[in-house]
């Protein structure tokens, strides 16, 4: 194990952070808010911890997929852990605990929130909370690429671990180019929304924790009752762009690279749309409220199917008094997820399509068993290496859901409660059903369940494989073994 | 499609079930009971047609894989179909999709009834009910591939079908000769059971009705609270002998070849005993009543964790009302299934080994990146098509699993009622939770969803493809395509 280049890159990340924490700072300045202080400090530790870590370049160019993995998880996990501390320091969340799981759920874009009372927070600490959506969206080692050249394979293994989706492929090439571009229409995405958002009459600070929450795919509110309140033409800029940031960002690359036809032609994003049609119809008509307009039901419909297939977690309804039809519907969309290559989370559309059509193909098989059947994705044929790494995925996805919910069940709740509360959490929705519903919160967990939960988010994530290989002995006895070797070699050397 | 050895296969199905409703026949004299007349009807019917489809033996050795999911799905359907006729006949089930439906359950072991009152059965209906469980148990076209000679590929095409497990291979190659040996070792093992039940004190005809429910791993209760009021002693025969005809018969294959040692290294029946034994400890913990004492309560843990395990679905206390831990193990059982091979339904042992391991294989491989990591199960090599076979059979358990819900939704039950009763009827168990649970019944639930239960019920018994099949367009277009071809071949010729 390369540990000199991991904690190189845990070091940068702090020191990332250090600079990101400024925003909130500076927001804590204009508010004249007292809580800046925490965010000062934090970001004074962050700085040296990072000066520590980067002040000598590892020349060990050794960087294998191994390091990849573990350099994500660790950076996610230190970054949650920091990014958590000016909300203990300051006692907007009085306990550690409660504290991470919210700046997890923040980073993690989840949006799960352990608070009952939202609107009592400091405008600093609730901008720094919509801010983790906005920085772990498009993922912070991402933008690490962009800005600092890096040596070997680090670039390609570090994006490979990061990013959500069964392919990276395309993206691979020009790894530093690519994440550029990728951050630059981020931004562009997240000042348009601002901007539509401002024209609807929000005040800039809500536009701004709302543009973040959005292009994160995050789903944090600061009202109580999310987005319930705020006028038919803001709901709907908010359920577009959710649809927006949930498509693949291949699409908008290739818009950008000017290839319009190439970007119509993509495959997941036809399947997606497509989806979030049929569900909004379906909802819109099952759990019709004759009460309400038109316009409104079908507004609430296609937010709330946006919300959950893009896994945000705003809400305008609470879908937990719809009808079973409407409920169930909903609860399978969290196991779907938006595109691979967006902000959203889940499973992702390019693994269902290609399961989907894995299996047509081999009942197909069963017809013309001579004739070889390609599985096709995207005019491509997909590899049978891809196919098995989307099982092994959707295993992963199982095993960690069974520890899951086994230890959730510990807390005795009804069994919808248990297994949606891992499927919000791990799929980085939000809001479950029954107790962990959108007008619930996650605060009456024990800590054993937020700790587990915690795990799930940062599974979910990071796509199932850096948390599990964080917990795979063979890797630490093998970086142990690795590390007597050199200690060897080195008294040899001395004698 | 060769449709004149298919129709002569189904022929000699009914030909069976004639000679199987000698049975019920018999009972309703020796109790003289009106009823009988119901049976000698329908056997006349199965008898008839029977004879017509089988009396010219079809010369076409062209039986291919798709012929033989064909067969076996139309195969169990007729069965259903027919040997639902005499509960209809009788009245004792006055609605013909009641009667179709606790028949297809009956035949698929599942055990998931919509009677109400079952003690108000005639002796020769309700014998009829749980005979039914030990044909569907081992398989009618096994018991055919037993007695009757067969063309070409038939054999294996059909053993491939109806037999459940992801790999058949072992028993394949002298196919006649092993239906024969697992068709004994199944009569001596009912008939062992049905002794030491009699030794309990049970009336021979409770204690037949249990043998077969056991055997079969089916579930259907003769007495409306299942088994609770039974004695201890019978409850444990009951429990051991579940967990009996849950373990792989190439196990009992082996001891009846004397290879002792090979028998018990079988690593799926490992895995199988430690589950049941893991699940029924942190049960009898969970859920430990201290009313009672421990042997009764590790007895009710143990006898529900095997009736879910093998798909029985037998019952002597209600797990509905254990505590919420207790209640997601039982439900997590119900998707593991017993073994590949056994009577047992679900989605077997084997099949998650193989799987978990693929994926440990899978992390161990980003570790070792060059060193090719072989799946091994059962000391052997898991070859990838056998993997990829695996993966698309979950996604058809996905796919029957999503659209299933979504139409069971429609009767606006809970989602775990919803849920339960799409898993507990694919899973061939029979008891589900809340609106489904141990002391309820499927009879209030819609026609619509009676109808998808029923297919639920035959996918999960014939393993997905079967049933898939029948759906999938192209076969039949195919179908009739080739018929075309002969008639003009035919009209050709006559010119």
């Amino acid at each position: 194990m390369n540990m000199k280049s991991v904690s190189y890159i845990l070091g940068w990340v702090l020191n990332i952070e250090a600079a990101l924490m400024s925003l909130p700072l500076i927001t804590s300045l204009i508010y004249n808010e007292g809580e800046g202080w925490a965010f000062a400090i934090v970001m004074a530790i962050c700085a040296l911890i990072g000066f520590l870590l980067t002040h000598k370049r590892p020349n060990n160019p050794n960087f294998r997929a191994r390091e990849g993995f573990v350099a994500t998880a660790l950076s996610w996990i230190i970054m949650s852990f920091f990014g958590c501390l000016p909300f203990y320091f300051t006692g907007e969340i009085p306990r550690f605990i409660d504290a991470l799981f919210e700046t997890v759920s923040g980073f993690t874009t989840t949006g799960a929130s352990i608070l009952s009372d939202v609107e009592s927070m400091s405008h600093c600490c609730m901008l720094w909370r919509c801010f983790t959506h906005w920085i772990g969206g498009m993922g912070v080692l991402v933008f690490l690429l962009a800005v600092l050249p890096m040596v070997g394979g680090t670039n390609m293994h570090l994006m490979k671990a990061e990013s959500p989706g069964p392919v990276v492929g395309k993206l691979v090439p020009k790894v530093r180019y690519t994440a550029r571009i990728l951050y630059m229409l981020y931004v562009v995405l997240t000042i348009l929304e601002f901007l539509l958002l401002m024209l609807g009459g929000m005040i800039p600070f809500e536009a701004i924790c709302t543009a973040f929450g959005t292009a994160g795919t995050g789903g944090f509110g600061f009202r109580n009752d999310s987005f319930a309140s705020f006028s038919g033409y803001i709901q709907w800029v908010v359920a577009i762009f959710m649809i927006i940031f949930g498509v693949n960002f291949n699409v908008y690359f290739l818009v950008f690279m000017k290839k319009f036809k190439q970007a119509l032609r993509c495959e997941e994003m036809r399947w997606y749309l497509g989806i979030i049609a049929v569900a909004s119809l379906l909802i819109c008509a099952n759990a019709y409220d004759a009460a309400l307009t038109l316009e409104h039901n079908l507004r609430t419909s296609v937010f709330q199917v946006a919300t959950i297939i893009t896994t945000t977690g705003f809400a305008t309804a609470n879908f937990d008094v719809w009808p079973a039809f409407s409920r169930t519907l909903i609860v399978l969309l969290m196991f779907i997820g938006a595109c691979a290559g967006s902000t959203g989370g889940g499973l992702k559309i390019s693994r269902w399509v290609m399961s989907g059509k894995a299996m047509a193909s081999y009942v197909g098989s069963f017809l013309h068993p001579r004739g070889v059947r390609k599985v096709r994705f995207e005019d491509k044929d997909v590899e049978d290496s891809t196919l098995h790494a989307i099982f092994v995925y959707f295993m992963g996805v199982f095993f960690i859901f069974t520890v899951s919910m086994l230890i959730l069940a510990l807390e005795n709740m009804d069994l919808t409660s248990t297994f949606t509360a891992v499927a919000a959490t791990f799929n980085n929705i939000g809001p479950g059903l029954n107790l962990v519903g959108p007008t619930c919160n996650f605060g009456f967990l024990s800590d054993l369940s937020k700790s587990v939960l915690i795990f799930d988010m940062l599974a979910g994530r990071l796509e199932v494989f850096p948390m599990l290989m964080l917990l795979y002995p063979p890797l630490w006895k093998e970086a142990y073994r690795e590390h007597q070797r050199k200690q060897r070699r080195r008294d040899a050397m001395k004698r």
